[in-house]
């Protein structure tokens, strides 16, 4: 007897967080472990993983930056150098105290970011302007031991990611990196993933801790929450200072480096998961998969000879796609389907007598369940077109999902309207952030998201919470 | 005043360790990091790591592999449930006791390994024949915390690696797994790194604890040391009755999996600097460069407009190689020469007056400072032919120099004097554990190295420690 296979069983609209539980454990995307807030990336999450570190891995290359890799372990007193940043990650740090059986004579953090380890390397490193500026960039797993309920993918207290850290002459070229960056960050959002995000600044508040301001990606999920993607944060010199990181410029004069830090992680994921799925499992964009399609042939004894011949020559003509001919025996058509809906396969061919007949496939799109009939001679033309429609179709989608979101609100009882009814509000702000700490207060816990690029003109709107002007428009929103 | 260069200051030769020490940092591949035994992969050795992990992800797949991610971190109960595996780990665990500020219920050690990690996530995935085999790889970090001097890339408190873990229903399936493994892996080292590699099976006494016995791929040094490469572990159902691992065969009976596990780690880099350099410094296959060739200009004043247009068409001529071309001012042409060999670029181009006039150009070959002069018009052709007999010729000296330290003995006197004179020992052995123990008090610690694949038919020799008739030839040396 094959596995139960049972397919979700709540709606994503009516349960949606045990709708991404089922579909996480369903999909085979990961699994829990024995160390709470840890997950295992099982084969169908960590290839997508791979995708996404190979397309950015790309993109950075061609900007200049060049991989390393630092240890681990990051003794307390480098840890403490930078104080807002200590104090931002130190509720946080998962220590190593024991080797073997002996006590250390020092505490090692793991790192929940390289920061005190890079730049104590980069004090060493840096001597002229001739070594700047200084691109660096690690791939590599982070712990944050968090105490809040963990979510597969959202929020685990490991993680795996790339971290960039930077180091230029001048503020107007990390600056510039610093945009650039978070650009190239949607454009892996956007073009893989398929997905809408708000692109903006970070309030001070919200800001990385020891950056001087941080630039991020914001998605929007189905629940109406946001949830912070990749990011990007310029440093200032405060890194340089409590780490000594100086040069001679030109002149022959000292300076302090300016420096960004930047950073995708596997959040990113379940970002996907949660905003693609459907009440079938898994959607994925078609660029993120392996497998494109999924041969399943409706085998009738008389013909079985006839079909499984067939089946094999479409996998064959079809191999750039990696397609999975399933000839498994004991397991009914409809339970194949339901499997490889679960796993978000982008097609699915069937093929019966009367589809052999006739010389063509039955081709069943994912994303939106249409059933096509193709001619088997237009198959390998057809294909990569509905492809690019669905890769294209999913990102429409999430768009409008975000848009449909929003909601412009000018007063304090509009916008805990918007919040109670889990939508993001679109608000008129002045920036105090004793307004800020207020809004959480009076909303149940919503946050300034980011401050959009797009800003009006000229804003005349008064604070959303207090009597003053505004000075910009913001995102406020309950969020992850 | 661009950083001084000295060059390397000892011979190879001479003081083995201390040019290894230099050529680390000269050419910089790796930094010392204020974490003892813990160093920093410079985009020089990390750039080779990405390399040989491509190379090998690439062989794993087509293998029916696939990648997952398991948590770095394993609660104390889990590593202890196999009693060799924990033994032979635990004086190197290092242990995660506090997170925040507080001190955790359970000790959690940072992988030396992933075996109990993986394998209590297998007994809960693995339930009938039609999950197997389950083959699954990760690329990660690992920690074991030596108390021996540490050595950069050869022996570090952290290393990279990937780590091979596979399970099947038949012993049969696993044992040959594990030797095309080890083959996979050779293959790397002879045509990737163009090491040569001597192939056998570790006695019960240096075989990984928890396998059934080990297959290894071992290499010698120029000091005359041995030292362990990538190996491939097959542990019978060890780890499959320690954590459960059970399947329901096609006769419906339940029985245990059979399991491998095989790496290759960031040691390779170590032992590939270490056996292709030479007194200038670096010596890289041409493979493992993403940088083969440095052009340098030689600037005479009143020509240097036309040197340099030269210089330019040339880069982009020879593009696919991804040429430096190298237009510093302020550095002399002998400078450069030095820097790019000390830092292995394949080859150098020089270009001067002379040379454009005769519309040719002068070409170092890294590997054996052959001079050669080459028609422009000839270039493309001539250069990858020149590469080719590069990565060819390291690994043809790098044959020659372990054959060349390889003598057989008879008799432990003999055996005693070859390793005094750093050579590897190759010696008629009885196969019991009480002559190895022997031979390491007697010699000062030589180990036996492996049972090579390749033994005589008829072995008539008596051991070279006792008097009891020889089962095998063994390698006997000194390793890392």
């Amino acid at each position: 007897m094959p596995k139960a296979n049972l397919g979700i069983t709540v709606k994503k609209e009516e349960n949606f967080s045990e709708w991404y539980t089922q579909v996480i454990q369903k999909a085979e995307l990961a699994d829990y472990s024995s160390v709470s807030g840890c997950i295992v990336f099982k084969p169908g999450s960590y290839s997508i993983w791979e995708f996404i570190m190979a397309s950015v891995d790309k993109k950075i290359k061609k900007m200049g930056v060049k991989n390393a890799y630092f240890p681990l372990l990051i003794p307390e007193r480098l840890l403490k150098k930078e104080q807002a940043h200590v104090a931002g990650f130190s509720p946080e740090v998962a220590w190593v105290t024991e080797a073997g059986n002996s006590k250390l004579d020092e505490k090692l953090a793991i790192r929940p970011s390289s920061e005190t380890i890079m730049y104590e390397s980069y004090s060493k490193w840096i001597r002229s302007w001739r070594d700047l500026p200084l691109k660096l960039n690690q791939w590599n797993n982070v712990v944050r031991w968090e105490f809040k309920h963990p979510i597969p993918f959202l929020r685990t207290r490991e993680f795996l990611w790339n971290e960039g850290h930077t180091a230029f002459s001048t503020k107007k070229e990390a600056e510039k990196e610093a945009m650039d960056i978070l650009n190239m960050y949607n454009k892996i959002l956007r073009e893989d993933l398929a997905l809408y995000a708000l692109l903006g600044k970070k309030t001070d508040k919200e800001k990385f801790a020891g950056a001087e301001y941080t630039l991020s990606a914001e998605l929007v999920l189905p629940n109406g929450k946001a949830i912070q993607g990749p990011d990007s944060h310029h440093d200032g010199q405060n890194f340089a200072k409590a780490f000594n990181i100086k040069f001679l410029n030109k002149n022959e004069k000292e300076e302090y480096v300016f420096q960004n830090t930047w950073a995708i992680t596997t959040r990113v994921i379940g970002i996907m998961i949660a905003i693609h799925g459907d009440n079938k499992g898994l959607v994925l964009p078609p660029k993120l998969t392996e497998n494109k399609i999924a041969i399943i042939p409706i085998i009738f004894k008389k013909e079985s000879e006839k079909i499984i011949k067939k089946a094999k020559e479409i996998e064959k003509k079809l191999k750039r796609f990696s397609p999975i001919l399933d000839l498994r025996e004991g397991y009914s058509p409809g339970w194949k389907f339901n499997e490889y809906e679960i796993k978000g396969i982008p097609l699915r061919i069937e093929l019966g007598p009367k589809e052999i007949k006739q010389k063509q496939v039955t081709l069943v799109r994912r994303d939106t369940n249409e059933k096509l009939v193709i001619k088997e001679s237009k198959l390998l033309k057809k294909i990569p077109e509905i492809l690019n429609n669905m890769q294209k179709n999913l990102y429409e989608k999430s768009k409008k999902l975000t848009l449909s979101k929003i909601v412009k609100v000018k007063s304090l009882e509009e916008l805990k309207k918007v919040i109670k009814n889990k939508k993001i509000a679109l608000a008129p702000f002045c920036n105090a952030i004793i307004c800020e700490d207020d809004i959480k207060d009076q909303t149940g816990g919503a946050k300034i998201i980011n401050i959009p690029f797009n800003q009006p003109k000229n804003i005349k709107d008064i604070c959303v919470y207090c009597n003053k002007k505004a000075n910009h428009i913001v995102y406020i929103a309950k969020s992850y």
